[in-house]
């Protein structure tokens, strides 16, 4: 069982896609992360729901976690307001880290080892210079604890 | 809008639940981690998906990522002997670090933060000595979107 026999179909959204049509995708329709694609459809990125989460906390709370304590529900769409208006291109982090692709050669433990090490449910796939598809981590546990 | 107000049901396992029973109920129930909990109830650790599948890779193929290309289909059984006849107790990680856990206080924004800084889609609500729920990270977007 490789990549390849793993991967389905998963969405993707563009560096120039709002930021809230992003979270509002990722919400509705329960992906574990999103695939941000360059200009030839190939993952520029890979971001766990969490670390989309991360780009909708205001800096400074991000900073001093008591601050998101006094932050009280008046205040709730201040979550909401540091996404809107953004693209996915101006949220996107600046750090350079390994990314969750791999290629339709790779193995079940070959993807498990990249998502335990990247923290990220969801693996994209890449071959033949395209986006294949994607491997998310509820579907590499069904296939190996069925087996 | 509070933790209290996000917080639902979640099952929960032991230290001495075993390993496969506990890697099956998170994908047969879809979970975005696993509580585990010690004898008085109280979350002893919260486990992102990620981070129990890391608990199912061998540890030569985290250490040596070329290895599990290596190592093909017919032996992808290795993932699943290395849950096997172990509990929960013998595979947690020892790294301390700072746990997704809150109380029933917790803003939105807290919430959203420490998922963030935790990179875990999951947080547990405790209060009065007892858990109350957790917070998934689905559950939050679909509420903050919706507002």
């Amino acid at each position: 069982m490789r990549a390849r026999d793993l991967a389905v179909d998963f969405p993707t959204v563009t560096l120039d896609t709002p930021m809230m049509e992003a979270a509002r995708l990722l919400a509705d329709q329960d992906l574990p992360g999103l695939i941000v694609v360059d200009d030839g459809g190939l993952p520029r990125t890979v971001l766990p729901g969490t670390q989309v989460l991360r780009l909708a906390v205001p800096r400074y709370c991000q900073d001093d976690p008591a601050l998101a304590r006094v932050v009280d529900e008046a205040h709730a769409d201040v979550f909401v307001r540091s996404l809107a208006g953004r693209t996915v291109r101006e949220c996107l982090p600046e750090d350079p880290r390994e990314l969750p692709v791999t290629d339709p050669d790779a193995t079940v433990l070959e993807i498990a080892s990249l998502m335990a090490r990247t923290r990220s449910p969801l693996v994209a796939v890449v071959g033949d210079g395209r986006l294949c598809g994607a491997v998310t981590l509820q579907a590499l546990l069904d296939r190996v604890l069925a087996s």
